[in-house]
């Protein structure tokens, strides 16, 4: 791991997709020294022209602002292009990107189609450059605390996973066209795990998925569609009208190679607190974050002799006794950016492996098969609930690809 | 409702399975006064006696003792026969009581096959008698204080429920052989929903499935086997090389006729906390067994002014404030039988059903779907999770039939 707060090369980057979350992105990525904006990309002027403004202020100089993305990817000057606009554009920006020579990073989705993903990697194949989703999730101090112990066999052989997106969005797709926000299209158009990485992410990092271990199939159920309706009918009377085809929750059970199951859960349009819904089950222990609680055999209360009852114990002990080293260094460093961290940390990561030519944490074959389950569970859903296969990007490699250690990018 | 602890006409039942759960299931049923037991079965004959010498001390008299089914439904002096014996045996033993006149009740456990439901429930038909599945947690004070609340409206339109059989039952089944406890043979030997009615009997009650709402399928995926396998090398290497064909959790996800999901998991060979995994989802609100929170919208805090954040309450305020008006005047009586209370009162049901000739609240079009997920799962397993069809055992009558009331039957 490298020292706190290193200074790298400088490198100069487009940036595309200037909404909320693009804007945000961009902040963190020029809140590092060596990170500088040369052109800035979005559909909207307004938009566009306000990036540049943020990033002038950032970084001292003014970027090129554009609407064409096309403007973006015939920079010579830049080496990396960060994509954060909508889901459906996410993969052809990334491959173009690939053509003109950049390094494309991409904010999370899911995708539309197979054939574009294996266009995505075989473009980065052909072009020698790496692709990089930017699973915010995987770099959490809980998933990356939970990772080491599931390397430390604290859970033994792991057996099932789960987590959810359960989110109440109501809000932000219902007023999705007024805001140009993406999800409104998705919501009433499409029907299945439509957002599945950041529960997916850390835990095919568990299941050492690419990387010795793969998902085989997809199985997906949607639940009828009510909430967002009911959402649009007391809030929004003027599209109230409107057909929502994605069913509120959505349920999915994925397949390994070596025998695990994952189950995901898509939970966006009824009330109810936010969950990621994570669970990781092996053969010395659980731990489930809806009740934040972890069972490890032999370690927490119970199972002994005049004390048979197997009880929970708060995950927070355990959280704090195996954090992750780099998310000990980060917290003298000081926590930045959004998310509780996070972000800062996977966009360095992308950052480090920019500069240093190194492969990134979540590569193309990551970001294929996690991206995947999008468009094959609206398959399944769609022939109601019959699995249909994953492709295995790798061609084959999974079974020798070697696992990368997540905390290898410092900070 | 009726009163407190009335006595109804004396009835006189045959017992057949005195294993544990047989020996505490009569215990309770002869702590009634009307209940007598005229004779006791099991396979073994120290069994068959200690299940006599017992109902002895509890009714005065001794009654007879046999290791033959036949013998028990013979007697012309019985009206009821309650099976508790192995899973695989219920159904047949609950035809044959049909035939031979008596009203069965039988233990929780999942069916074999389709066809002996199909036979069961046209065996019940043809002979007019009743056959009540004796599903206690249909009658715990939490699932009848959350039905009370859905049939209110506080959940909005339910839209998916969720449920599990989370129980570590390794050292049970590890020692089955020596215990003559038939899951041993039964996680040997089979891979699905072995045991879905404690987590669906509920959620079934909840989406009024079979009156007005039905299961149209199911789809089951099962994760690889090594709790068990485990646990035998540890503390049996006698057996330990016994091949385990039960995944040690199989996720099912059910979709019905209106729309809903139901998402089930069995989980009994890995260690962990007890949990029925209890979810209901609607339009206005979320219950969550795990964290044992609630979440009702414009009730619960957050999702106003200046307080976005919605925010899980514990349930015990909700449970207290909607209990179960039977549930009220049980805590009155005082609270007997075995776990926590429920199996008195599914005892009770169904003596009040054969004494005054009434529907079962748990009918014989219940059992049928209900046990027929087990099957079905098996299916669906094999079949790499491909959905299976759930036979329509009321032939079309479920559009149409009325909820029953659990509270109708009383103390």
């Amino acid at each position: 791991m490298k020292k706190l707060g290193i200074r790298g090369r400088d490198v100069r980057i487009g940036v595309i997709g200037l909404g909320g979350r693009g804007i945000g992105q961009m902040q963190t990525l020029l809140s590092m020294p060596d990170v500088k904006a040369a052109i800035v990309c979005d559909d909207w002027e307004d938009r566009a022209e306000k990036g540049a403004d943020i990033a002038e202020k950032a970084q001292g100089f003014r970027p090129a602002a554009t609407r064409d993305a096309a403007d973006v990817l015939a920079r010579d000057d830049i080496e990396g292009v960060a994509i954060f606009t909508s889901w459906q554009t996410h993969i052809p920006l990334a491959i173009e990107a690939l053509r003109a020579g950049k390094y494309p990073s991409l904010e999370v989705g899911g995708a539309t189609s197979v054939d574009q993903l294996w266009t995505m990697v075989r473009t980065s194949e052909d072009t020698g450059i790496p692709v990089m989703l930017l699973e915010n999730c995987c770099y959490d101090a809980r998933e990356m605390a939970l990772l080491r112990m599931v390397r430390m066999g604290l859970f033994g052989e792991l057996v099932h996973c789960g987590g959810g997106y359960c989110h109440d969005l109501r809000e932000e797709i219902g007023l999705g066209d007024r805001t140009h926000h993406y999800r409104q299209d998705n919501f009433l158009h499409r029907n299945g795990e439509l957002y599945p990485t950041h529960d997916l992410g850390p835990i095919a990092k568990y299941l050492d998925i690419g990387r010795g271990n793969a998902i085989l199939s997809i199985s997906s159920t949607a639940s009828k569609s009510r909430g967002l309706s009911a959402w649009l009918a007391e809030h929004r009377p003027d599209i109230a009208g409107a057909h929502v085809c994605q069913g509120d929750v959505v349920d999915s059970v994925l397949r390994c190679a070596n025998g695990e199951t994952i189950h995901l859960v898509h939970d966006c349009t009824l009330p109810r607190p936010y969950s990621r819904a994570g669970l990781i089950q092996g053969t010395k222990g659980i731990w489930q974050e809806d009740g934040a609680h972890i069972y490890l055999e032999g370690i927490s209360p119970g199972r002994k002799k005049n004390d048979w009852t197997e009880r929970w114990e708060p995950e927070g002990k355990y959280l704090k006794r195996y954090e992750h080293p780099l998310w000990r260094k980060y917290r003298e460093f000081g926590l930045r950016g959004g998310h509780g961290g996070m972000d800062y940390l996977v966009l360095r990561a992308w950052i480090e492996s920019l500069q240093n030519a190194t492969p990134p944490p979540i590569d193309v074959y990551d970001t294929a098969t996690w991206m995947a389950v999008t468009c094959l569970s609206e398959q399944s859903v769609a022939l109601g609930g019959v699995p249909v296969p994953m492709p295995d990007f790798t061609d084959g490699r999974w079974m020798t690809r070697k696992n990368e250690d997540l905390g290898q990018y410092s900070l």
